[in-house]
Protein backbone atom coordinates (compact mmCIF):
# COMPACT_ATOMS: atom_id res chain seq x y z
CA UNK A 1 0.00 0.00 0.00
CA UNK A 2 1.00 3.18 -0.90
CA UNK A 3 0.49 6.96 1.37
CA UNK A 4 -0.22 9.75 -0.71
CA UNK A 5 0.17 11.90 2.65
CA UNK A 6 2.72 14.30 1.14
CA UNK A 7 2.58 16.72 4.40
CA UNK A 8 5.74 16.18 5.14
CA UNK A 9 8.66 18.71 3.46
CA UNK A 10 9.15 17.86 -0.12
CA UNK A 11 12.73 16.56 -1.08
CA UNK A 12 13.39 19.36 -3.22
CA UNK A 13 15.10 19.48 -7.11
CA UNK A 14 17.32 22.41 -4.89
CA UNK A 15 17.94 20.42 -2.08
CA UNK A 16 21.52 20.68 -3.22
CA UNK A 17 21.51 24.51 -3.74
CA UNK A 18 21.07 24.80 -0.17
CA UNK A 19 24.12 23.04 1.21
CA UNK A 20 26.37 24.36 -1.54
CA UNK A 21 28.69 27.12 -0.90
CA UNK A 22 27.08 29.52 -3.80
CA UNK A 23 30.14 30.86 -4.09
CA UNK A 24 31.46 28.43 -5.60
CA UNK A 25 28.69 27.20 -7.72
CA UNK A 26 28.83 31.22 -9.33
CA UNK A 27 32.49 30.39 -9.99
CA UNK A 28 31.54 27.20 -11.92
CA UNK A 29 29.24 29.22 -13.93
CA UNK A 30 31.46 31.72 -14.91
CA UNK A 31 34.45 29.25 -15.66
CA UNK A 32 31.45 27.62 -18.02
CA UNK A 33 30.69 30.32 -19.91
CA UNK A 34 34.42 31.83 -19.99
CA UNK A 35 35.22 28.17 -21.96
CA UNK A 36 31.95 28.23 -23.88
CA UNK A 37 30.76 25.12 -21.91
CA UNK A 38 27.25 26.57 -21.89
CA UNK A 39 24.25 26.45 -23.51
CA UNK A 40 20.33 27.45 -23.54
CA UNK A 41 18.21 24.46 -25.12
CA UNK A 42 14.03 24.96 -26.59
CA UNK A 43 11.62 22.80 -25.01
CA UNK A 44 11.99 18.85 -26.11
CA UNK A 45 15.61 19.45 -27.85
CA UNK A 46 17.97 16.89 -27.01
CA UNK A 47 21.03 17.99 -25.54
CA UNK A 48 23.65 16.72 -27.61
CA UNK A 49 25.37 15.42 -24.51
CA UNK A 50 27.86 12.17 -24.67
CA UNK A 51 29.01 9.65 -22.59
CA UNK A 52 32.33 10.77 -20.02
CA UNK A 53 31.49 13.90 -19.88
CA UNK A 54 29.59 15.74 -16.44
CA UNK A 55 26.36 17.83 -17.38
CA UNK A 56 25.07 20.41 -14.85
CA UNK A 57 21.84 21.91 -14.84
CA UNK A 58 21.85 25.85 -14.86
CA UNK A 59 18.36 26.91 -15.20
CA UNK A 60 15.05 24.55 -16.31
CA UNK A 61 14.54 20.82 -16.47
CA UNK A 62 16.10 18.08 -18.34
CA UNK A 63 14.17 15.09 -19.16
CA UNK A 64 15.92 11.78 -19.31
CA UNK A 65 14.92 8.79 -21.60
CA UNK A 66 16.28 5.50 -21.88
CA UNK A 67 16.57 4.57 -25.87
CA UNK A 68 16.91 1.03 -27.57
CA UNK A 69 19.71 0.92 -29.54
CA UNK A 70 19.57 -0.32 -33.06
CA UNK A 71 20.77 -4.08 -33.72
CA UNK A 72 21.32 -5.84 -36.59
CA UNK A 73 20.38 -8.93 -35.02
CA UNK A 74 17.85 -11.11 -36.04
CA UNK A 75 16.66 -11.37 -32.64
CA UNK A 76 13.93 -8.81 -32.81
CA UNK A 77 11.82 -10.44 -30.17
CA UNK A 78 11.64 -7.21 -28.15
CA UNK A 79 9.71 -4.81 -29.84
CA UNK A 80 10.81 -1.48 -31.19
CA UNK A 81 9.34 1.20 -28.79
CA UNK A 82 10.43 4.72 -28.67
CA UNK A 83 11.79 5.77 -25.45
CA UNK A 84 11.17 5.51 -21.78
CA UNK A 85 10.55 8.36 -19.53
CA UNK A 86 13.59 8.00 -16.41
CA UNK A 87 12.94 11.19 -14.51
CA UNK A 88 13.60 14.93 -14.01
CA UNK A 89 16.72 16.58 -13.76
CA UNK A 90 16.28 20.22 -11.80
CA UNK A 91 18.36 22.68 -11.51
CA UNK A 92 21.82 22.44 -9.34
CA UNK A 93 21.57 18.77 -10.24
CA UNK A 94 23.81 17.14 -12.41
CA UNK A 95 23.60 14.43 -14.94
CA UNK A 96 25.86 12.03 -17.06
CA UNK A 97 24.65 10.38 -20.13
CA UNK A 98 25.69 6.61 -19.91
CA UNK A 99 25.71 3.85 -23.16
CA UNK A 100 25.29 0.40 -21.78
CA UNK A 101 24.06 -2.24 -24.24
CA UNK A 102 21.34 -2.78 -25.22
CA UNK A 103 20.04 1.02 -24.30
CA UNK A 104 21.58 4.69 -24.61
CA UNK A 105 20.03 7.16 -22.39
CA UNK A 106 19.15 10.91 -23.99
CA UNK A 107 18.61 14.10 -22.18
CA UNK A 108 15.56 17.02 -23.49
CA UNK A 109 15.25 20.19 -22.39
CA UNK A 110 11.68 19.71 -20.93
CA UNK A 111 11.07 23.09 -20.81
CA UNK A 112 11.85 26.51 -22.89
CA UNK A 113 15.14 28.15 -21.87
CA UNK A 114 16.69 25.23 -20.13
CA UNK A 115 20.55 25.86 -19.39
CA UNK A 116 23.05 23.16 -19.06
CA UNK A 117 26.72 23.42 -19.07
CA UNK A 118 29.32 20.81 -19.25
CA UNK A 119 32.34 19.61 -17.67
CA UNK A 120 35.22 16.97 -18.29
CA UNK A 121 35.50 15.35 -15.04
CA UNK A 122 39.22 16.49 -14.32
CA UNK A 123 37.95 19.85 -14.96
CA UNK A 124 36.54 19.01 -11.21
CA UNK A 125 40.59 18.91 -9.52
CA UNK A 126 39.97 22.25 -9.38
CA UNK A 127 37.38 21.61 -7.58
CA UNK A 128 37.61 18.67 -5.19
CA UNK A 129 34.92 19.86 -3.15
CA UNK A 130 32.21 20.37 -5.83
CA UNK A 131 33.48 17.07 -6.87
CA UNK A 132 32.66 15.31 -3.75
CA UNK A 133 28.97 17.14 -3.49
CA UNK A 134 28.25 15.72 -7.73
CA UNK A 135 29.04 12.98 -6.43
CA UNK A 136 26.75 12.72 -3.54
CA UNK A 137 24.28 13.95 -5.35
CA UNK A 138 24.32 11.43 -8.26
CA UNK A 139 24.30 8.86 -4.62
CA UNK A 140 20.96 10.64 -3.42
CA UNK A 141 19.53 10.27 -7.16
CA UNK A 142 20.49 6.43 -6.74
CA UNK A 143 18.73 6.12 -4.01
CA UNK A 144 15.48 7.73 -5.74
CA UNK A 145 15.86 5.37 -8.32
CA UNK A 146 15.73 2.47 -5.84
CA UNK A 147 12.74 3.76 -4.39
CA UNK A 148 11.30 4.36 -8.26
CA UNK A 149 11.97 0.68 -9.10
CA UNK A 150 10.14 -0.61 -5.55
CA UNK A 151 6.84 1.14 -7.37
CA UNK A 152 7.45 -0.05 -10.67
CA UNK A 153 7.35 -3.58 -9.07
CA UNK A 154 3.32 -3.38 -8.70
CA UNK A 155 1.79 -5.62 -10.29
CA UNK A 156 -1.84 -3.40 -11.28
CA UNK A 157 -0.56 -0.97 -13.31
CA UNK A 158 -2.89 1.90 -11.57
CA UNK A 159 -0.74 1.11 -8.71
CA UNK A 160 2.54 1.97 -10.76
CA UNK A 161 0.59 5.05 -12.10
CA UNK A 162 -0.28 6.52 -8.52
CA UNK A 163 3.48 5.10 -7.13
CA UNK A 164 5.10 6.54 -9.73
CA UNK A 165 3.22 10.56 -9.81
CA UNK A 166 3.30 10.58 -6.27
CA UNK A 167 7.47 10.24 -6.17
CA UNK A 168 7.55 12.62 -8.83
CA UNK A 169 5.93 15.04 -7.21
CA UNK A 170 7.66 14.85 -3.93
CA UNK A 171 10.77 14.88 -5.43
CA UNK A 172 9.13 18.13 -8.07
CA UNK A 173 6.06 19.07 -6.41
CA UNK A 174 5.42 22.76 -5.16
CA UNK A 175 3.02 23.43 -2.59
CA UNK A 176 -0.33 25.61 -3.97
CA UNK A 177 -3.19 25.46 -2.20
CA UNK A 178 -5.29 22.62 -3.07
CA UNK A 179 -1.94 20.47 -2.76
CA UNK A 180 1.44 19.63 -4.39
CA UNK A 181 1.79 20.27 -7.84
CA UNK A 182 4.32 19.28 -10.64
CA UNK A 183 5.01 22.66 -12.64
CA UNK A 184 5.44 21.38 -15.91
CA UNK A 185 3.57 19.07 -17.92
CA UNK A 186 4.33 15.03 -18.75
CA UNK A 187 2.36 13.41 -21.51
CA UNK A 188 0.26 10.42 -21.03
CA UNK A 189 2.44 8.67 -23.30
CA UNK A 190 5.48 9.89 -21.85
CA UNK A 191 3.95 8.54 -17.96
CA UNK A 192 3.18 5.62 -19.57
CA UNK A 193 6.45 4.73 -20.93
CA UNK A 194 7.89 4.92 -17.75
CA UNK A 195 5.34 2.45 -16.27
CA UNK A 196 5.41 -0.34 -19.10
CA UNK A 197 1.95 0.85 -20.02
CA UNK A 198 0.03 2.89 -22.75
CA UNK A 199 -1.03 6.40 -23.49
CA UNK A 200 -4.82 5.20 -24.17
CA UNK A 201 -4.50 3.17 -20.36
CA UNK A 202 -2.54 5.80 -18.77
CA UNK A 203 -6.02 8.35 -20.01
CA UNK A 204 -8.38 5.96 -18.87
CA UNK A 205 -6.49 5.15 -14.85
CA UNK A 206 -5.65 8.92 -14.79
CA UNK A 207 -9.58 9.74 -15.00
CA UNK A 208 -10.09 6.76 -12.80
CA UNK A 209 -7.77 8.34 -9.97
CA UNK A 210 -9.78 12.04 -10.65
CA UNK A 211 -12.44 10.25 -9.94
CA UNK A 212 -11.83 9.23 -6.53
CA UNK A 213 -9.96 11.99 -5.86
CA UNK A 214 -6.42 10.44 -5.53
CA UNK A 215 -5.44 12.99 -8.38
CA UNK A 216 -6.17 16.61 -9.71
CA UNK A 217 -5.52 18.40 -12.16
CA UNK A 218 -4.66 22.25 -12.04
CA UNK A 219 -3.91 25.27 -14.55
CA UNK A 220 -2.87 23.72 -18.01
CA UNK A 221 -3.49 19.97 -17.34
CA UNK A 222 -1.03 19.89 -14.39
CA UNK A 223 -0.93 16.96 -12.17
CA UNK A 224 -1.36 17.62 -8.58
CA UNK A 225 -1.68 15.37 -5.57
CA UNK A 226 -4.69 17.03 -3.13
CA UNK A 227 -3.97 17.28 0.61
CA UNK A 228 -4.88 13.88 2.46
CA UNK A 229 -8.13 14.06 3.78
CA UNK A 230 -8.31 13.09 7.27
CA UNK A 231 -8.73 9.85 7.91
CA UNK A 232 -12.16 8.90 9.73
CA UNK A 233 -10.83 6.23 12.22
CA UNK A 234 -7.15 5.95 13.44
CA UNK A 235 -5.79 2.46 13.61
CA UNK A 236 -3.04 3.91 15.82
CA UNK B 1 14.58 -4.45 -29.65
CA UNK B 2 17.24 -5.28 -27.59
CA UNK B 3 20.02 -7.82 -28.79
CA UNK B 4 20.84 -10.68 -26.10
CA UNK B 5 24.12 -10.83 -28.10
CA UNK B 6 26.61 -11.04 -24.63
CA UNK B 7 29.79 -11.74 -26.75
CA UNK B 8 31.63 -8.61 -25.28
CA UNK B 9 32.93 -9.03 -21.88
CA UNK B 10 30.49 -9.35 -19.00
CA UNK B 11 30.59 -6.25 -16.42
CA UNK B 12 31.04 -8.32 -13.34
CA UNK B 13 30.29 -7.61 -10.25
CA UNK B 14 34.09 -7.93 -9.18
CA UNK B 15 35.05 -5.56 -11.43
CA UNK B 16 35.67 -2.78 -8.46
CA UNK B 17 38.00 -5.54 -6.99
CA UNK B 18 40.06 -4.88 -10.24
CA UNK B 19 41.07 -0.95 -9.75
CA UNK B 20 40.86 -1.20 -5.47
CA UNK B 21 44.50 -1.41 -4.07
CA UNK B 22 43.90 -4.82 -2.32
CA UNK B 23 45.93 -3.48 0.77
CA UNK B 24 43.77 -1.04 1.60
CA UNK B 25 40.88 -3.51 0.96
CA UNK B 26 42.38 -6.18 3.59
CA UNK B 27 42.97 -3.40 6.05
CA UNK B 28 39.54 -2.14 6.02
CA UNK B 29 38.12 -5.91 6.53
CA UNK B 30 40.76 -6.19 9.02
CA UNK B 31 39.98 -3.23 10.84
CA UNK B 32 35.82 -3.96 10.38
CA UNK B 33 36.97 -7.60 11.91
CA UNK B 34 38.79 -5.46 15.18
CA UNK B 35 35.83 -3.98 15.40
CA UNK B 36 33.28 -6.31 15.50
CA UNK B 37 31.63 -4.94 12.27
CA UNK B 38 31.95 -7.88 10.56
CA UNK B 39 29.04 -10.70 10.50
CA UNK B 40 28.07 -13.78 8.37
CA UNK B 41 24.96 -14.81 7.28
CA UNK B 42 23.00 -17.41 6.01
CA UNK B 43 20.45 -17.85 2.67
CA UNK B 44 17.58 -15.83 2.89
CA UNK B 45 18.55 -14.19 6.43
CA UNK B 46 17.78 -10.61 6.52
CA UNK B 47 20.40 -8.23 7.31
CA UNK B 48 20.07 -5.92 9.87
CA UNK B 49 21.19 -2.78 8.54
CA UNK B 50 19.80 0.68 8.93
CA UNK B 51 19.42 3.94 6.80
CA UNK B 52 22.66 6.31 7.22
CA UNK B 53 25.08 3.18 7.44
CA UNK B 54 27.21 2.16 4.67
CA UNK B 55 27.41 -1.24 4.18
CA UNK B 56 30.11 -3.98 2.15
CA UNK B 57 29.51 -7.07 0.64
CA UNK B 58 33.03 -8.88 2.00
CA UNK B 59 31.98 -12.55 0.12
CA UNK B 60 28.96 -14.06 -1.18
CA UNK B 61 25.89 -12.14 -2.99
CA UNK B 62 23.29 -9.37 -1.28
CA UNK B 63 19.59 -9.01 -2.51
CA UNK B 64 18.09 -6.05 -2.33
CA UNK B 65 14.43 -5.56 -2.05
CA UNK B 66 12.40 -2.39 -1.86
CA UNK B 67 9.06 -2.74 1.12
CA UNK B 68 5.81 -1.18 1.44
CA UNK B 69 5.74 0.84 4.65
CA UNK B 70 3.02 0.28 7.18
CA UNK B 71 0.68 2.93 6.38
CA UNK B 72 -2.18 4.04 8.88
CA UNK B 73 -3.68 5.91 5.93
CA UNK B 74 -6.87 4.66 4.98
CA UNK B 75 -6.02 5.25 1.49
CA UNK B 76 -5.30 1.54 0.49
CA UNK B 77 -5.58 2.00 -2.87
CA UNK B 78 -2.46 0.47 -3.43
CA UNK B 79 -2.76 -3.51 -2.55
CA UNK B 80 0.02 -4.96 -0.35
CA UNK B 81 2.57 -7.05 -2.23
CA UNK B 82 5.32 -7.96 -0.60
CA UNK B 83 8.63 -7.20 -1.50
CA UNK B 84 10.30 -6.04 -5.07
CA UNK B 85 13.24 -7.45 -6.01
CA UNK B 86 15.81 -4.52 -6.63
CA UNK B 87 18.99 -6.48 -7.71
CA UNK B 88 22.04 -8.02 -6.59
CA UNK B 89 25.25 -6.89 -4.77
CA UNK B 90 28.26 -8.67 -5.24
CA UNK B 91 31.43 -8.97 -3.54
CA UNK B 92 33.49 -5.49 -3.15
CA UNK B 93 30.53 -3.46 -3.70
CA UNK B 94 28.48 -1.19 -1.40
CA UNK B 95 25.07 -0.79 -0.64
CA UNK B 96 22.71 1.24 1.50
CA UNK B 97 19.59 1.40 3.13
CA UNK B 98 17.34 4.26 2.09
CA UNK B 99 13.92 4.76 3.97
CA UNK B 100 11.44 7.31 2.15
CA UNK B 101 7.86 7.22 2.55
CA UNK B 102 6.24 5.19 0.88
CA UNK B 103 9.08 2.52 0.98
CA UNK B 104 11.66 1.11 2.68
CA UNK B 105 15.16 -1.08 0.97
CA UNK B 106 15.81 -3.97 2.78
CA UNK B 107 19.44 -6.49 2.58
CA UNK B 108 19.17 -10.50 2.47
CA UNK B 109 22.16 -12.95 2.13
CA UNK B 110 21.07 -14.64 -1.25
CA UNK B 111 23.31 -17.25 -0.84
CA UNK B 112 24.93 -19.04 2.16
CA UNK B 113 27.65 -17.55 3.77
CA UNK B 114 27.38 -14.42 3.35
CA UNK B 115 29.46 -12.00 4.83
CA UNK B 116 29.13 -8.02 5.63
CA UNK B 117 31.30 -5.46 6.80
CA UNK B 118 29.41 -2.20 8.09
CA UNK B 119 30.79 1.53 8.59
CA UNK B 120 30.09 4.82 9.27
CA UNK B 121 30.80 7.49 6.46
CA UNK B 122 32.79 9.11 8.95
CA UNK B 123 34.82 6.34 9.80
CA UNK B 124 35.77 6.76 5.91
CA UNK B 125 37.70 9.82 6.99
CA UNK B 126 41.00 7.60 7.43
CA UNK B 127 40.43 6.26 4.04
CA UNK B 128 39.76 9.39 1.74
CA UNK B 129 40.34 7.44 -1.18
CA UNK B 130 38.38 4.78 -0.54
CA UNK B 131 35.35 6.97 0.21
CA UNK B 132 36.10 7.85 -2.83
CA UNK B 133 35.99 4.63 -4.41
CA UNK B 134 32.41 4.13 -2.73
CA UNK B 135 31.34 7.06 -4.51
CA UNK B 136 32.41 5.70 -7.54
CA UNK B 137 30.63 2.54 -7.11
CA UNK B 138 27.05 4.16 -6.46
CA UNK B 139 27.78 6.36 -9.38
CA UNK B 140 28.23 3.05 -11.67
CA UNK B 141 25.67 1.55 -10.02
CA UNK B 142 22.87 4.50 -10.78
CA UNK B 143 23.78 4.44 -13.98
CA UNK B 144 23.00 0.59 -14.10
CA UNK B 145 19.68 1.85 -12.45
CA UNK B 146 18.91 3.39 -15.52
CA UNK B 147 19.12 1.11 -17.91
CA UNK B 148 16.76 -1.04 -15.13
CA UNK B 149 14.14 1.26 -15.63
CA UNK B 150 14.75 1.75 -19.70
CA UNK B 151 14.08 -2.11 -19.85
CA UNK B 152 11.20 -1.94 -17.27
CA UNK B 153 9.04 0.69 -19.31
CA UNK B 154 8.67 -1.90 -21.81
CA UNK B 155 4.82 -2.29 -22.50
CA UNK B 156 5.11 -6.65 -22.89
CA UNK B 157 5.51 -8.49 -19.71
CA UNK B 158 7.34 -10.41 -22.30
CA UNK B 159 9.72 -7.94 -23.25
CA UNK B 160 10.69 -6.50 -19.56
CA UNK B 161 11.09 -10.31 -18.91
CA UNK B 162 13.96 -10.86 -21.33
CA UNK B 163 15.37 -7.10 -20.51
CA UNK B 164 15.23 -7.83 -17.13
CA UNK B 165 17.23 -11.55 -17.46
CA UNK B 166 19.57 -10.08 -19.72
CA UNK B 167 20.77 -7.33 -17.58
CA UNK B 168 21.49 -9.92 -14.58
CA UNK B 169 23.44 -11.78 -16.87
CA UNK B 170 25.67 -8.93 -17.72
CA UNK B 171 25.84 -7.74 -14.25
CA UNK B 172 26.10 -11.16 -12.72
CA UNK B 173 26.68 -13.70 -15.01
CA UNK B 174 29.91 -16.19 -15.62
CA UNK B 175 31.07 -17.93 -18.47
CA UNK B 176 30.40 -21.30 -19.21
CA UNK B 177 30.32 -23.48 -22.27
CA UNK B 178 26.48 -23.14 -23.33
CA UNK B 179 26.45 -18.65 -22.30
CA UNK B 180 26.75 -16.93 -19.55
CA UNK B 181 24.52 -17.93 -16.41
CA UNK B 182 23.71 -16.34 -13.43
CA UNK B 183 25.35 -18.35 -10.53
CA UNK B 184 22.48 -18.06 -8.11
CA UNK B 185 19.08 -19.36 -8.20
CA UNK B 186 16.27 -16.55 -8.48
CA UNK B 187 12.78 -17.77 -7.89
CA UNK B 188 9.91 -16.35 -10.72
CA UNK B 189 8.20 -14.73 -7.57
CA UNK B 190 11.20 -12.66 -7.53
CA UNK B 191 11.64 -11.96 -11.10
CA UNK B 192 7.58 -11.40 -10.94
CA UNK B 193 8.55 -8.73 -8.06
CA UNK B 194 11.04 -7.09 -10.17
CA UNK B 195 9.15 -6.47 -13.21
CA UNK B 196 5.42 -5.94 -12.34
CA UNK B 197 4.00 -9.55 -13.09
CA UNK B 198 3.14 -12.62 -10.98
CA UNK B 199 5.14 -15.85 -10.79
CA UNK B 200 2.78 -18.13 -13.05
CA UNK B 201 3.04 -15.18 -15.58
CA UNK B 202 7.32 -15.53 -15.11
CA UNK B 203 6.74 -19.52 -15.06
CA UNK B 204 5.14 -19.34 -18.50
CA UNK B 205 6.68 -16.59 -20.28
CA UNK B 206 10.30 -18.04 -19.24
CA UNK B 207 8.84 -21.50 -20.96
CA UNK B 208 7.92 -19.84 -23.84
CA UNK B 209 11.63 -18.05 -24.07
CA UNK B 210 12.94 -21.19 -23.25
CA UNK B 211 10.94 -22.90 -26.60
CA UNK B 212 12.28 -20.18 -28.77
CA UNK B 213 15.75 -21.18 -27.56
CA UNK B 214 16.41 -17.21 -25.59
CA UNK B 215 16.81 -18.99 -22.50
CA UNK B 216 18.24 -22.00 -21.33
CA UNK B 217 18.82 -23.57 -17.72
CA UNK B 218 21.65 -25.50 -16.51
CA UNK B 219 22.58 -27.39 -13.14
CA UNK B 220 19.79 -26.71 -10.58
CA UNK B 221 17.34 -24.88 -12.45
CA UNK B 222 19.76 -21.54 -13.20
CA UNK B 223 19.10 -18.91 -15.67
CA UNK B 224 21.51 -19.04 -18.52
CA UNK B 225 21.28 -16.55 -21.48
CA UNK B 226 23.12 -19.02 -24.71
CA UNK B 227 25.37 -17.84 -27.46
CA UNK B 228 23.56 -15.77 -30.12
CA UNK B 229 22.79 -17.80 -32.89
CA UNK B 230 24.30 -16.99 -36.19
CA UNK B 231 22.34 -14.18 -38.13
CA UNK B 232 20.76 -16.00 -41.14
CA UNK B 233 21.01 -12.87 -43.30
CA UNK B 234 22.84 -9.84 -42.24
CA UNK B 235 21.50 -6.56 -42.92
CA UNK B 236 24.71 -4.44 -42.66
Amino acid sequence: MINVNLEKPMQSSSSLDNTRPLLLWQRIIDWAQDHYRERTFLKDQRIPARPGLLYLVQRGVIRLAGVSKETTSKQKLISEEGETFLGFIGSGQPFEIVAQSPYALQAYAHIDDTSVIWLYWQDLDNWPHFRWEILEAFRAQHQRKLIWLSTLGQRQTIDRLLGFITLLVEEHGEPIEQGYYLPFPLTHAQIGSAIGSTRVTVTRLMGKLKQKGMILTVGDNLICLPHSPEPITGSE
